[in-house]
């Protein structure tokens, strides 16, 4: 845990079709929010090929710097899932066939000749590793130390994270409040950047828009301001609206989760 | 320019916004889209902080290690943009205010009292920065050596990277096939490593999903097959095929762009 009682993590999303451009990742969106409402910090994100090498150099690189690191993706029964050998040369540590985990496809797999050599990689665990549940389909995610693997199908990647909280001590809460009106952003910059050093614990995020749904105006600008004291987040807000009302805005404080929605679609 | 013509790219998303959840990321399905029409493999993509030293590290770690570099977002006029300073700091050069830039800034709005010092901002350029065009909103993005720096709104991103093509030597084309079947993956597994290792010049990537629409199955799986030699890629490809059948199985073969959009919504 680091100043203040704030709580960070990293994301690594390993996997080749995000970077050809075949998939787009669902999974950070995902992870960022609960991370976010268990008090938890998401300060970088990773996205990696199918590479052993480049794998075991983000996680080094992550585990070290962060409260927490997540995986996802590559822990499945195929050639190319390659995370769970590439977390214990990460570690240093044996590769293992968990016992569990076998015992848990045994119990997803009813017929034996089900549960081939294939499924069972899937019970492969680097040593010392705790074991993730999976809901969906059996096969396990893993924690090593501070490392928590989770699987890359996202329906499977969403109910294995649900399944951590408590696992992950969270930190404090940032609260966070988000404005929003018709302005050209540039407008409100010296303002802004003198609210801002008037507030220096508080994030103060300009970001602009295009043909907002809403506004007749052509140009719109979001403000999100974040900060672990509320009272401090707050009067910096007041401020950024008596700004937007000087120069001739109309502040509208704006849900966080329909700002995302809108963003979806910028 | 890496072995066999293959020429990489990293890409950099800058922004707190889409760590905090706030944002889903738009940028980096489309920069990886457009590099690999060009030829240019993306091998790695971070998403950091608007924190200075965290561009700094991101921009010089991955400009050592790849052909290109591409950040997007942070060059706006608020205080918070504050990429332009950090990729002078990472390139150790001073940040002028460039005059091709502001004679833009000043075509763009036409009454001088609209170019305010927060809008001239936006002319701040690393010394030997060459301009990138912005045709939607004016402010350019640069390239300074093996980095180019974009905006970080979707329209502007893409009109800037589009107006690119040409600017990046493009390597040798992936030739890419895939190939879909109502399969457990699980099941391809054996045969599949085994293709796998009888074409070690061909990245064979196994995609599992769920409830696929057209289909009865509760499970299917899509084979991606990429890799320099045409002739190489669709033997192994005739081989998957042909295991998929083997296996009760009918191949399909999937047009990319199709196959993106359903995992999208996976």
């Amino acid at each position: 845990m680091g100043d203040q009682g704030v709580v960070t993590a990293a994301a690594i999303i390993i996997g080749n079709e995000i970077l050809s451009g075949r998939t787009r990742d669902a999974n950070l969106p995902y992870i960022a929010e609960r991370l976010a409402g268990w008090g938890i910090q998401l300060m970088e994100a990773r996205v990696v090929p199918d590479i052993e090498d480049e794998i075991v150099g983000a996680v080094n690189a992550l585990r070290a710097k962060f409260d927490y690191v997540l995986t996802s993706g590559g822990i499945g029964p195929t050639h190319d899932d390659i995370t769970a050998a590439s977390i214990a040369k990460a570690f240093d540590v044996p590769l293992d066939r968990h016992d569990e985990a076998v015992r848990r496809l045994q119990r997803h797999y009813e017929r034996p000749e089900d549960l081939t050599e294939a499924r069972l990689r899937m019970a492969n665990v680097p040593r010392g590793g705790v074991l993730i549940d999976n809901p969906v389909s059996a096969a396990p995610g893993f924690q090593v130390e501070n490392v928590f693997v989770l699987a890359g199908v996202p329906r499977i990647m969403q109910a294995m994270i649900d399944g951590l909280q408590g696992r992950m001590a969270g930190g404090r809460q940032m609260h966070a409040v988000s404005i929003t009106c018709a302005l050209p952003e540039s407008i409100l910059a010296p303002g802004l950047g003198e609210i801002q050093s008037d507030h220096p614990d508080v994030s103060i995020g300009s970001y602009p828009h295009f043909a907002a749904a809403r506004s007749a105006s052509r140009f719109g600008v979001s403000i999100v301001l974040r900060g672990l004291e509320t009272t401090d987040v707050e009067a910096a807000a007041d401020k950024v609206r008596d700004l937007m009302r000087s120069l001739g805005g109309t502040p509208e404080d704006r849900d966080l989760s329909t700002d995302k929605k809108a963003a979806d679609h910028a």
